[in-house]
């Protein structure tokens, strides 16, 4: 399993008993990524069994509070448990500020070192990578400065076809890397071997589109186009489309239009309104857009 | 019933599952406050059915995170449900820059007036009275600026003893308000009828004192003397006493002391580390200082 999303709270602001703010975990190549952080959400970890000390990096979309309220009770309780690694923390510009206040009227030590890449650009843009995994920011629309965020494995090494490879003799383990970067053998007779006729293609590189919160916005399907997975906000159903654009959200047929024009393998919707007690109907107006549509639920995991 | 207290939550700073960090609901003399506002309370508030819109004065100890935590979501919530009653707020200075600052940034138009009072002094003063019940401020000994809160009734007007003034014509109805504040009454004869003849005592005037976080404080029982109900801190049990002083926090034991030298009605223990699974012992602890002790559970009801 290369791709696991946890959704620890996928509704909007106006809290219920049975309803929590935005929080996902991602699992994606063996990295440990926390999208947005809702109040409650360091509960919700625990809950869910999201280990406090595999999160490094810390994803916050937008500076409204149910979007973040939880980050700082999450980085004093890291401190509380003696953390000592560092943690990133990608968002607004604005969020350093507020979280450094609080530590200052706390006088909290915290050990470890806390590090925030502020964001202020309205275009896509690389702000994480590794190894193995790639974060680019997705601009969005909304009433204050907001960006997704794709999550995107970098593309993998290509297969070793051992069978051919053992025919060679000239052909040491040294150059397996070589190899799997795609490049070709010479051997020492002068004699070129095709990269393609000794490996196989990669095993696909998955990705996840996280968008949320947004107003129906095309200029995104560029950027998360083909996506594995969407998570696409739908605050609202299609009767309240004014509601929608007024508040700078969307309804659950307008999040299936941009599956469907971005052609992703799966979308799910989230960030629903508490007018709603039945989420189901959410799915169902997604599907009539986007078939392979399903519903965030709290706790629900989503594997590829 | 003229004293109800509600535990929204009772326990330190770490997060577990089933442990909430502190919020008090009060309902005095038809008076409601929330005393500490943790992360979650708004969930809370919720479970335990504390209308939102009764809530118009919010006490906050200090600016640890497990007692103010939730404030700001509570404040955005109160926004975006429209509230539109004035809403005051007590506590440190600086919780009046942590709170604009986030509702700044996100461009919380909340339509409703927020009025901070912000504490520094380190004498006990008179921060809320209205006609039927005042509050003091109970400076304690924490790592940071700590006040403890003491909420009282009021002195009630006597009871007018009926068979007693329908035996004197002379007395009207317009005289009442002057024989329930204690006044005698001066008959056209020039005979003085002394209130005492004419009334009885009072209703018992309530106090409840909340005090957290804070280290073992003699200071205190001179504050909180005769209370009818004494909320006290007890983050550890004795065998932890070195840890609770070097920390400011107390043990059962020590705020049994308390209570006993305050010469207090009854004693409720709160604000337990996690590392105890049993809180019981907390209540063992403090009865063998002072018998009528009970502890703080979530969701639990004091009445008096």
């Amino acid at each position: 399993m290369s791709l696991s999303l946890t959704i620890l709270g996928c509704h909007s602001a106006t809290p219920r008993i049975n309803a929590h703010p935005t929080a996902q975990y991602l699992e994606i190549n063996s990295r440990h990524f926390l999208i947005d952080c809702g109040e409650g959400t360091q509960r919700q970890m625990r809950k869910y069994k999201v280990g406090f000390s595999k999160i490094n990096h810390i994803f916050i979309s937008h500076l409204h509070g149910d979007h973040f309220f939880g980050l700082i009770g999450l980085i004093s309780t890291f401190g509380i448990l003696n953390r000592e690694k560092k943690l990133c923390i990608y968002g607004p510009k604005g969020i350093k500020e507020i979280i450094n206040l609080q530590l200052k009227y706390s006088k909290s030590r915290i050990k470890y070192e806390l590090i925030f890449h502020e964001l202020n650009s309205n275009k896509s843009e690389l702000i994480y990578q590794d190894k193995k995994v790639e974060v680019y920011t997705i601009p969005l629309h909304h009433r204050i400065y907001t960006n997704g965020f794709l999550f995107k494995e970098k593309e993998k090494p290509r297969k070793l076809n051992m069978s051919m490879i053992n025919q060679f003799e000239e052909i040491e383990i040294c150059d397996y890397n070589n190899l799997k970067a795609g490049k070709d053998f010479l051997l020492s007779s002068g004699e070129v071997l095709k990269n393609s006729t000794l490996t196989f293609h990669p095993q696909k590189s998955l990705s996840y589109a996280y968008c949320s919160d947004t107003s129906y916005n095309e200029d995104i399907i560029e950027i998360i186009k083909g996506s594995d997975l969407l998570y696409h906000e739908s605050t609202f159903l299609s009767d309240k489309e004014d509601l929608a654009a007024k508040t700078r959200h969307s309804t659950a047929k307008q999040a299936g239009e941009i599956a469907r024009k971005a052609k992703v393998k799966k979308l799910i919707l989230g960030h629903f309104s508490s007018r709603y007690d039945d989420t189901s109907l959410f799915k169902e107006e997604g599907k009539e857009i986007f078939p392979n549509t399903d519903i965030a639920q709290t706790g629900k995991v989503f594997s590829i």
